[in-house]
C-alpha cells in the first residue's frame, strides 16, 4: 500500500520494531471464509498464523444476515482478538480479515483494513494483499471527480471504483473496478451475500482456497489453514475471481489469460516455512537454495552457523551439502517483543546485542560460515559479523542464499529506496568488506530458479517476477513513471 | 445530527449520563476563529465555555499553511485539551472546533465533528451545530450515486455536496451545498485560506460573531467570548453566509429574506444563563419567566425551592415577585460526573439519591414551591415531589417555567418520542397525579413571549419557533414525512 | 494525614484540582457498614455521598466469611466503583471505605486506605480521617523497633501498634493502640468479626452512627446516610470507641473525659449543606453566618452575589437579613471536573474565566455585596473581584462568612503554610488593598459562636476547636514543636 | 517464591502464558550494579537477557545519592523499560534488578521486587532468586511477633529480619538475617551505601560476578553480562556474602563450607544456552546430551526433529551422534507473545496449533525421532506426536535429553504437583502410551552426570541438586514437613 513508506520515512519509528532497519517487510494476509457458524473466530487464528506478513495492525469484519461488523486494531492478532468479548461482537458467518504491516503508532487507525463502505445495494468490505502502480493516479481522478476519501490506503481506491460503478450486479461492479487497476493484489471482499477473492492477472501476490467442514476460505498461505486443520484445496488462479454465494460457486477469468509470474521473494522470505507456495514446500526450497549456494560458493569452515531465524533453512541445506556441522552459534532472545529499550549512547557505543547474542562456545577459534536469506542494507550484517569476531571467530564467510537485492519493489513489500540497497550501491567486493566478512557470496539469479525445479532463469519468459534482483518490472509503473510522478496528498494529520 | 437519537434508542446508554432519563439534550456548539496565533487554545477555551451544549465528544481542526491537523476524542473538553502535547499537534492560525452530545460510548469516532475531506482544491473541515430534516434524504441519493459515506452523521452529507459541486470557487460550491438542505443549522468551516460560517435561514439555531486582537470569531453563544475575553460583535443573522479570508470579509445572504424564527428553547434550556442570545440576557429571561409564572401561578407557600441548577434563576424570580423566600431545599451532588454507581436492586428500591438530597432542615414541616424550567418525561419530577415529601414537605407546590412539551424537536436537540413526552399523554391533572405533587402549573405560551419582552406570541408570525409546546414546525420535515419515511441506514456496527 | 502535605508542596499538582490555589481541603471521609448483604455497594454509595470531602483516592475493604476482599483506587467513587464487576470483587457483609483528598498523582497507591493488615490474629483494615499530631514521632521509634512502613500515611502507624500490641483480645490491642495517639482521628476498623469506630477524645473529627434496615453505619456525615435511606442514629461521642459483633454492640469509653471541642471549620467549609453536624443543620448554620454578617457588616448595595458555590447558603441569608436582593451575578462552570486546559500564557494573561464567569447583566452598573464562606490566600477573591469590575460592578463589597484565618491546621486539614495564609500577613486594610475590593469585612469569632446558638465564644472553655482563627490548638503538637521537629522520611520515590 | 504456586492454583492463568500447561518455569532472575552512571539502563538490559528466567513482572530500584527510586511492573522488560522516561526516574549510580515469573494478572504488583523497606538506619532493597523452605515458617513467627507483611512474597521475610536484627553495621545485620534461612538463593540488595550479594551455601541457584569499566555487577547469568559487554570475573561462591561499598570490596562467608550442589536444571533447561553457567556452556552441555542420548537411546528413524526451541540444542547433538539428517519439522510461530486467541470450542476439538504447526514436506512418509529436553505433564508431547502423525509421519520415536521428573521442586521452579507429574504416576511404556510415541526414552541420570563431564552421579556426595530425577532434597522441607505444614496465608485478595 501506498501511505507506508511515506509515513515511515516521516516518522523513523521503524526502528521500533526493526533495530537495524535492514529487513523487507511484506505489507499485507488476508483471510475470508462463508458460512461458518465460527467465522470471526476461525478468521482470527487463521490471522495469527499470518501474523509473519503484517504486525502492526489488524482487523476482522463479519456479516450476520443483518448488520456488518467490524473491529480493527493497531497491533497484533493475539492482542486484538484474544478477548471473546471482541469476537462476540464479530457474529456472522462470513468474515473478512487482514494483517497489515506498518503504520505509524496510533495515527492511521482509519487506513488498518478491512475497509467498508455502505454502497447503494447493500454494504461491502474489503482486505487487501499487494500494491497498485496506479493507486495514487486513480485516487487523483476520483478526487477531481468528488469522491471523499476518509483513509491514506491505496484499497480504498478500489472501494470507490465499485461504488461509482453503473453495472447493476455486484460481481459485474467488483470487476469493472478491477479492470482499473495495476500492479499487484490478492482482494478478499464481503458483501451481504457473497465472499469474493481476486488475484492480479500475473499473480503477483498469493491467494490459496482452502476449505474446512465444507465451507470455503480465501488465504494469502496454507499455514493459516494448517492452524485450523482446514484442507488445501488449489491456489486461486492469477487474474481468477472466485465468488461465493449461499448457492454457488462463480470462478470468473475477467483478464486476457497472460504467463503467471508469481512474486519469487514469498519464497526467499515473506512465506512461513511450513507454507505450500505455488505447489513447492517453502522449507525445502530453502533448504535446497542452501545446498544450491553450498555447491556454488563453498568454505573452507568448521562451522555453519544461522543468523536466527531467517537463515536457518538455508544454513540446514549448506550444512547437509557441505558435510560441515551445524551449530547455533548466534542466539536470539525470543522476548524482543513489540517495544524495545532504548539504551543510552555510552552503553550503544558498546555494541548492545538486544536481538541476538553470540555463543562463544560454538564461535571460539572456529572459521565459521555464516548463512542468512538475503542482503539489504547491510547494516544487521555488519553487525553480526563484529559480533563473530568479538566472540573469537577465526574467520567468517557469510553466504547469502538469494540473490544480491539492485531493485526496489512497487508490489507490497516494503523496500529500501534504491541508495539504501548494499547491492545497488556497492560491487561483491565493495560490500564484503562493508560488512568486514573474509568472503562473501550469493546465491546466483540462475540459482535460485534451480533451487526451484527449474534449469534456470527463462529469460524470455520468466517463471517469477525477480524484479528486485533484475530490475525487470513485470506491470508499468504508472504513478512512478508519470510525466509528473504522482505523490499522495495527504492533508491531515489526525492523531487517531 | 441524525444519528444520535436512534443509536442511543438503540444503546439506552444516555442513562449512563442521565440517571432519570429526564433531560434535554442540545447537540452541539461550535467554535471558529481566523488568523491568532493561539488558534486551537483559544478554541479549546471556547468550546469548554460551550461544553453544557454538548458532553460526549469534542474535536478541533486546524490549518498551518501547509497542512489541516485534527484532533477528536470522545469526552470533554477539559479532558480531551487539557494536554499541551495535544494543543501542539494542532499548530496553526485558523481553527474550528465542536462539542458534541451523545455518542455510543466508544462506537463511533469517526462521527465526532470537525468532518474533514480532502477536495479536489484542497481540504475542507466542517462542524455543525442542528440537524438536517432532509439529511437522510440527501444521503441516500449521494449513495445512489457512488458516494461512500463514512461517518452516519448529517453533516457528512455536506461535505459530499461540497465535493461535488462543479463550482469554481470554493464559495460558490459551499452555498450550492447550503442550498440542498432543509432544516437547522449553524456551520462554521475550514479550508486553505478561509475560515467560513453559515446560519441557516430562519436562524433556528444561534451563531454569534465575536472578536479577538483584531481576529474573528464565530461561535454558538457569547459565553465562549467571554472566556477568553473577546468582544462580542453582533449575531450572524438568519440566512448569512460570512467568510473571512486574508485579505477580506465577505458575508453573503443568498436565500431569499424570511422572518427568522430562532428557538425558543435556548432561552429556556440550553444557553448558559450569562450569555447574550439575541440581544436578551438569557439569565434575565429565565427570571423574568419565574417572574411571569408567580403572576399566572402563585402558591400559598412557605419557601420556594429550586430544582438544582436548572431551576435557580427562574425560582429567584418566584421568589422576588411572590415575597416567599428563597431556600436551597435540595443539594446537588458536585460529583456526579461521568460515570455512576450502578447500585444493586435493594439498595435501588429505596430510592437512592445519587444526583440531589433533600435539604431536610429546609424542607421539614413546610410549603414548598418547586421550580423547574421544564418537564419532559417526568421521572425525575416525581422522585423530587417524593425526595421532598419524604423530607418532610407538607405541601408540593410544582411550578414549570415553560409551557408543557408535547412535540418532539427536529433542528438538533434530543427530544423522547411523542409517547415518552409527559404532556403530550397526559393532561394537567393527570400529569398532576403522575408526579404527585399537591400544585402543578406551567408557565404560559404567552407568559413565555412576555418574558421575552413581547406581549404575546403572534399567531400569525410567531416571533420564534416554539414547535414543542405549539407543534408547528417552521420547515418541511423531508425525511420524516416522505412517502416511505427514510431512516437511518448504518449496516456497520464498530467499536472504535 | 501526615505526607499530603509534603507530597503536593513538592510536586506542586494540587493546582490540577484547584485552579487558584485558594482553598482549604478536607483530607479524608470514612463509612462502615456491619452485616448488609450489599456492604460494598452501599459503601460505594456513602462514599459518593461523601466526595466532597476527598477527591483524589478512595477505597473499600470487605471482608466475606473467611478473606478480606480491597479495592483501592486514585480518582473519583464515581470511577472507581461504578462498575458491578468491581462490586463483585467486593463480597461480604461488613465493609469499610475511604475517600481521600490528595495523593500526588499515581505516585502513591500504596498510601490509599483501607490500609490493611495480616495480624497474629487475622486480617484488620483500618480507614482514617483526621490527623496524627505525634504521628511521625511514633514511626519513627516504630522503624527504630524494627517495623516496616509500606506507605507513608500516619494511618499505617496505627495498624503497627495494634500489631505490635500484646494483649489478648482485639478489642484490647485497638484501644492500646488507640493511647498512643495524639491529634484527631475518626477511625474506622474492620476485622474478620468486628466492624469498630473511634473518635479522638475531643472530637475533633466528625463521626455518626446510622442504621439501614437494622444494619449498623459508622460514617463521617449525615448526608452518607441519606443518599442510601439510612436512619441517623447519634453521634459517635467525642473519645468513645464503638464495636460491633455478631452478637453484640459494645461502646467503651477508655479515655478520662475532658470537654469535646469538635472543629468548627466542618459548619463553615466542610460539611455538605445538607448534614446535620452536631445536631445542627450545615445549612442553617451558614445561612445564620450570613445573617450575622449582614448585622455586623451591613453593606450600600444594590445585589448580593454568591461566589459559586460556597458562599451560597451565607449569600441567601445576607441577602433575607439586609433585603438587598439575591443574584447569580457569577456563573459557576460545571465541567471543570478534573482535568484543566493549560492555556498558552498569552491567553492567560486576558484572565481566563476556567471555572467561574461573571454575569454581566447582574453585576453591570450595578454596587455588589460578593458574599464568600472564607478566605484563605485571596489569590481567587483578587480574580472574581476584579471579574466583576470588569463586567461593569460599580462598587464591590467583599463579605466573608467566617474570621480571618491566620493559623495553619494540624487535624486533618490541608491549610497553605502561614506566611501563604493573607490574614496572617495583612491587616484589615491591607488585605482590602491585595484584593481591590471597595470594602471588606469577615464575621467576628462572636459572630460565628452567635451562628452555632451561643452567646459567643466561651473563653475559658471554647465550645470548638476553632485553632485556625485564634492559634489556640486543642491537642500538643509533638512532631512540630518536639526539641528537633520531626519530618516524614521517605526515602522511595515510586509511581505506583 | 512462595506465593506463586498456590496464587496460579486458585487462578488456573498460566494458560494464558502456556497454553499446554506443560513447562516448567524459573521464578526470578536478579541483576546488580555498583558504581556505573547508567546504572538504571544498563540493568534494564541486563534483566532484558534474563527475560527467560521470568517474563511475569520486572523491576529496577536505585540509589542517587539522597533518595531510593523504584519502578515496578506487570510485564516485559521491554515493555516496562523501553520509554527513556522511566529510565529518568531512576537516577543514580548503583541498582539492583529482579525479572519474576507469574504473579496472577494484575492481583499482586505489591510482590513485584525489588522490595524496600525503610530501616532505621536508612533504605534496603532487595532482589531474591530462589525460594525460602522455611519461608512461611518464618513469616508466621514474624507476624507473632507484631511484623506487618505487605506483599506474600518469602523474599519480604529477609526484609523484616534485617530490620529486626539488632545488630549495629548493615552487614552484620544482613548476615544475621540470612541465618535464620532455609532452602535456596541468590539475592542481590541495595542499601545507601553498598551492594550487597549472597548465594546459599549449597549454590543450589546461580549468582555471577562480572564488571563493566571497573564497575562490579551482579548477576544470574553470565548472558546478562555480554548483552552489554561486560566482562565475565567468576562465579559467587556458594555461601559467599559479597558487598560491594565506595572504597571496598568484601567478601565474607559466614557458614559453615559444605560441598556446594548447584541445581542441575539451570543446565537442562533454564539458563540461555549461551550462558555459561559453572564454567560450563550450556549448549554444549544440552548438545552432549543430545549425544549421548543418541548412544544410550538410539533410534532407526530418517529425520531428527526438535521440539522448539527447547529441544534444539539436543536434537543438533543427538543429530551428530547418530548421522540421521537434522530437520526443522515443527514451525515455531513466534508471534504467541503474551496474549492468546481463546478459540471456541468447535475449533479447539479440531486440535488448534497456536504455537507449533507441523511441516509437513518435512515430516510425511517419514520415520521420525522428536527431541525435547524434559517431559513435565506430558501434554504438549501428546498433541505434537499427534500433530506429527496428522502431517504423515509413519514413526514417532520420542526422546527426553533428561530423566523422568519424579518430584516437586522447592528452590524456586514452579513444577506441578506431584500427582501432575507423567514420570510421577506412569511407567516407562505408560508414558508411551499417554503420549502415543512409537517408542520413548530419556536419558538416564548417571547419563546427564556424564554430560557434564563427570564418569557418573557420585551417589555419596552428589555433584548436583538433582532431586527432581531423585527425591533427594538438599536441604531440610520445614514449612512442608512440619508437624502441621505451613500454608502460606492471605487474607487479602485486591487487584492492585
Amino acid at each position: 500500500m501506498v501511505d507506508d513508506a511515506q509515513v515511515k520515512a516521516a516518522c523513523g519509528d521503524a526502528a521500533t520494531f526493526d533495530p537495524y532497519g535492514d529487513t523487507l517487510r511484506e505489507e499485507c494476509g488476508v483471510f475470508g471464509v462463508y458460512g461458518h457458524p465460527d467465522a470471526a473466530a476461525i478468521t482470527a487464528l487463521g490471522l495469527h498464523a499470518l501474523q509473519h506478513r503484517g504486525q502492526e495492525a489488524t482487523g476482522i469484519t463479519t456479516f450476520d444476515g443483518q448488520r456488518f461488523h467490524s473491529e480493527r486494531r493497531l497491533g497484533l492478532v493475539g492482542d486484538a482478538f484474544s478477548d471473546a468479548e471482541v469476537i462476540k461482537r464479530l457474529p456472522g458467518q462470513i468474515a473478512i480479515g487482514h494483517v497489515r504491516y506498518s503504520t505509524t503508532g496510533a495515527t492511521i487507525l482509519r487506513n488498518v483494513q478491512p475497509l467498508f463502505a455502505e454502497l447503494d445495494g447493500g454494504g461491502f468490505a474489503i482486505a487487501h494483499n499487494g500494491n497498485l502502480t496506479n493507486g495514487l493516479t486513480l485516487r487523483r481522478q476520483l478526487i477531481r471527480d468528488g469522491a471523499i476519501c476518509q483513509s491514506t490506503s491505496d484499497t480504498e481506491v478500489m472501494l470507490h471504483l465499485v461504488a461509482r460503478s453503473k453495472k447493476p450486479r455486484f460481481t459485474e461492479r467488483f470487476i469493472e473496478a478491477l479492470r482499473h487497476l495495476e500492479g499487484a493484489y490478492a482482494f478478499v471482499g464481503l458483501t451481504n451475500k457473497k465472499l469474493v477473492g481476486a488475484r492480479d492477472p500475473l499473480g503477483i501476490r498469493p491467494l490459496v482456497l482452502g476449505e474446512l467442514d465444507g465451507h470455503p476460505i480465501l488465504t494469502s498461505e496454507t499455514c493459516a489453514l494448517d492452524i485450523i486443520g482446514a484442507r488445501y484445496v488449489r491456489d486461486v488462479e492469477p487474474g481468477e475471481v472466485i465468488v461465493f454465494s449461499s448457492d454457488k460457486v462463480e470462478t470468473l477469468r475477467p483478464f486476457p489469460q497472460v504467463a503467471p509470474r508469481p512474486c519469487i521473494f514469498e519464497y526467499i522470505y515473506f512465506a512461513r516455512p511450513d507454507s505450500i507456495v505455488g505447489g513447492r514446500s517453502v522449507y525445502q526450497v530453502r533448504k535446497t537454495m542452501g545446498m544450491q549456494l553450498a555447491s556454488e560458493s563453498p568454505a573452507d569452515a568448521d562451522v555453519v552457523v544461522p543468523v536466527p531465524d531467517s537463515g536457518v533453512p538455508a544454513a540446514i541445506g549448506y550444512a547437509q551439502a557441505s558435510g560441515i556441522p551445524y551449530e547455533l552459534g548466534i542466539i536470539r532472545n525470543h522476548y524482543v517483543g513489540r517495544t524495545f529499550i532504548q539504551p543510552t549512547q555510552s552503553i550503544r557505543d558498546q555494541g548492545v546485542r538486544m536481538k541476538h547474542s553470540a555463543n562463544r562456545a560454538v564461535v571460539e577459534g572456529k572459521r565459521i560460515v555464516l548463512i542468512d536469506d538475503s542482503l539489504v542494507r547491510g547494516t544487521t550484517s555488519v553487525k553480526i559479523v563484529r559480533m563473530m569476531r568479538e566472540a573469537g571467530a577465526r574467520e567468517v564467510h557469510f553466504r547469502i542464499s538469494s540473490p544480491p537485492i539492485t531493485h526496489p519493489d512497487y508490489y507490497g513489500i516494503d523496500t529500501p529506496d534504491r541508495d539504501k540497497l548494499l547491492a545497488a550501491t556497492h560491487d561483491l567486493e565493495g560490500m564484503r568488506r562493508y560488512i568486514g566478512a573474509d568472503s562473501l557470496a550469493f546465491l546466483s539469479v540462475d540459482g535460485i530458479y534451480r533451487a526451484m525445479g527449474f534449469e534456470g532463469r527463462d529469460p524470455v519468459r520468466p517463471q517469477f517476477t525477480d524484479h528486485c534482483f533484475t530490475g525487470e518490472y513485470p506491470t508499468p509503473l504508472t504513478d512512478r513513471d508519470g510525466e509528473v510522478p504522482v505523490r499522495q496528498l495527504s492533508l491531515l494529520a489526525e492523531a487517531s
